[in-house]
């Protein structure tokens, strides 16, 4: 039965519906309130896992999940350890802690989500302050190149009066050679 | 006992612990396959929001929540939105309906906080790139200010190139002039 709920999960996942879904069972190793409770042996699911996908074991909320993914076990420590310091920071409020459980499970999703689309809003911004400097970017670049084509130009007017300039001189010293022979 | 409880989500909230905090116990309307179970007439609290705070009813998998706090209906319902689609969803999978309840909270939890990790992540991609484009900016304005000092510089030795070139024209007519009296 473990076994197929844990080939049911890969098949979820390759489907690449849904990041997390659960190689098997959670093992409840601790329970809620942190006293140690029932502890099955078996680590993930045995001899179901590819190459690269890898069974990596969370405890969330006192209970151990083993979720099933091509997701490191690093990231999936992380996202739970995120998870784990929502709970604990609630769970120090009156408010939070007189809430049935799944009412608390409901309350832990808003949270996060909001964390979500605060982020979000956070993304939104940056891609605005990014096209706004694309647009800067794009007009500095405008006026270094006429900058630029100006600069060249001024240079080959300087070109063309030094060479003037060069044969006035030469015009006068004829001149006043001829000036001198006269 | 309701009153007691919205009272202090209220305060919970003053304190910016928590987004989101349960202004009242919720009202079971439907049941979680979407049956209707007890409806409570009560919406709210009543009489303990003040002017700026509003109290939200959402429904989350099929349950009515209040929800107090300073943010907009708007947005709480977008959150509420957000998790009833990843319910809809993975309540087509057989992989997760067959979870118990609890565990099917967990797994809402885990891939509503991938999509919060995965926002962060793309979060500091922008900011790296942000940074980056300040550093072309920053570069591009050096570019910008040294053509400009340089045009000026060259503008300036085409005025003097100019002013000579005029003072030789001059001593050419005058020395040309001298050269017919004789």
């Amino acid at each position: 039965m473990v076994r197929k709920a844990g080939l049911e999960a890969i098949s979820l996942y390759q489907m690449k519906f849904s990041t997390f879904m659960l190689a098997c069972k959670p093992n409840m190793i601790y329970n809620v309130n942190g006293q140690k409770g029932n502890t099955f042996s078996q680590k993930g699911c045995g001899g179901m896992a590819s190459s690269s996908k890898t069974d990596t074991e969370v405890i969330i909320g006192g209970k151990v999940f083993t979720l099933s993914g091509y997701e490191s076990e690093e990231y999936l420590q992380k996202v739970a350890s995120y998870i784990n310091n929502k709970i604990n920071e609630y769970s120090k409020l009156d408010g939070f802690k007189r809430q049935p459980a799944d009412t608390q499970g409901v309350l832990l999703q808003l949270n996060i989500a909001d964390d979500y689309f605060k982020a979000k809003k956070q993304i939104s911004a940056l891609e605005e302050e990014l096209a706004a400097k694309d647009k800067d970017l794009y007009d500095l670049k405008h006026e270094l190149i006429s900058a630029q084509i100006k600069l060249e130009s001024v240079e080959e007017q300087v070109k063309t009066l030094q060479k003037a300039q060069n044969e006035g001189e030469k015009e006068i010293v004829r001149l006043e050679t001829e000036l001198k022979k006269k």
